[in-house]
């Protein structure tokens, strides 16, 4: 166990200097986009995104340093998605992962530029990647991800969220909501890694089931630290989907079955794992993190 | 000349048809984001940047139809830069093609998310173009659209329009905001047709330099009628840059020499066409319509 964990956080170590590097230097007149960009994008995430695309890669191709790039362009997609959330006229946060939101630090006008920025420039990382190795998978897995970001995906998630605030919503418009909120780009994450590193058509699709699992599963969580949590974990406010009375899983089914129902995920993500004949023992560790996190 | 025309009003028309019909009957829950795109996307736009890029590619390939896609991204990331640009934290602007602006419509939150769909689904798109056409020249003009639209392109630009508000800025910060505010995917419309049509490397240069031009002559046009046009013609409010007390080519080299500074440009264009031994006849016309366009 300790071996596996130590993968993984070797993993994370590479994305954030790779992220942390990116902007730096860069722009002149136009310095301050850099700035708040940079800002977000190394703000103390958890690279949940980019771990799942790397560990993916690497159970079916040896070298993850060439793909990282494509995990950094999806951690872009996910902080340009938080900054956008924050803005006043959506969530109105002043807090996200222990820190002023954008806005607060950058004004409204740059913080929505900085959003558009990144989700642009994860674009062009991934157009760079496909020009530069250019095949078919590698394109198809870009593909995956640009959509899943999308009005089909994240964006299509986010508007129902938005159109759902102060209303009572049924559980299968929470099911829908999430599924494209959060669990589309999860889902992709793991997806256009292995896909990228060259798994089989019947691997990919036990690698589907088991990023939607894992996707609901992290959304349940997150439902439950939003009212068990504590702010200063949590790095942004909690108890805040009661302040915005959001309907939720815990609103929905009670905090006990939540966390019954997030074990249960749990259980049939590694079910999942388990047919896959490689060694999955990175992707089971982070899926135990992602059930046991308190943040 | 009548047939020039012709042919391009016919190419306007299929690229109309082709972006009116892309967005329609989509969504469930999210039905809204869908009608906000819609509704900018298809709110009388010249459809400039789409034409260069048809046109460009017919220089140098038979059938433009196939290529509409990649022509209709171009345009849905122009509209989006426009939602964008028009929102209260941005330039607040309520009239937009002769229509109530986006967030006037759907409110702010909405816009901003309908913003982002619109780059987004430009993406996917491109991106699809490229799986079901793998070819490295329809890659490198995806990734040069991509690119022209980012950061260290039209969203620089912006950045610095923001940031240079009520101040007097050097011309040469001047020529840097719209070079790469409206010039920059101007230039990559024309060279990116032309590039998926198979152009080779020395009439891309030509079309490079051509392109530059263009977009420079194209922003002296836009602040002439800033101060000469008329907000019904325009669509938008006329001597809003006046108002905004913006740095404009009118206000630092008056009309006149930006009328002649326009024509001088449109020659040189002119020029740059004549070298190319294809039929340029159609890029001639558009320049001259650009030139002498009064919204």
């Amino acid at each position: 166990m300790e071996k596996k964990k130590e993968l993984i956080e070797q993993v994370r170590k590479e994305m954030n200097e790779w992220l942390g590097g990116y902007f730096s230097g860069r722009g002149t007149y136009e310095k301050k986009i850099f700035e708040a960009m940079d800002y977000s994008l190394n703000a103390n995430g958890k690279r949940i995104r980019p771990l799942l695309f790397l560990l993916g890669f690497s159970m079916f191709s040896g070298d993850y340093k060439k793909a990282l790039p494509v995990a950094g362009a999806i951690e872009m997609i996910h902080t340009y998605s938080l900054i956008h959330d924050d803005l006043p006229a959506m969530d109105n946060d002043d807090l996200r992962r222990g820190k002023p939101t954008n806005h607060k630090v950058f004004g409204e006008a740059i913080a929505i530029l900085a959003g558009d920025g990144l989700l642009n420039e994860a674009m062009n990382i991934m157009f760079r990647f496909c020009c530069e190795n250019n095949m078919q998978r590698n394109l198809d897995a870009c593909r995956l991800i640009s959509e899943s970001a999308g009005v089909d995906g994240m964006i299509g998630g986010q508007v129902i969220d938005m159109l759902s605030e102060n209303m009572q919503i049924p559980l299968e418009q929470l099911y829908a909501m999430h599924s494209k909120k959060t669990g589309a780009l999860i889902k992709a994450s793991i997806v256009s890694g292995a896909m990228t590193g060259g798994a089989a058509a019947d691997e990919l699709c036990l690698l589907a089931e088991y990023g939607e699992k894992l996707g609901l599963a992290f959304q349940i969580k997150d439902d439950i630290l939003d009212v068990s949590g504590d702010t200063e974990k949590l790095g942004k406010r909690a108890q805040s989907d009661i302040e915005n009375k959001k309907t939720t899983f815990v609103t929905e089914y009670g905090l006990e079955k939540c966390m019954e129902l997030c074990g249960k995920l749990t259980v049939e993500c590694m079910e999942n794992l388990n047919k896959i004949s490689r060694d999955t023992s990175q992707l089971e560790e982070i899926t135990m993190y992602l059930l046991n996190r308190d943040r």
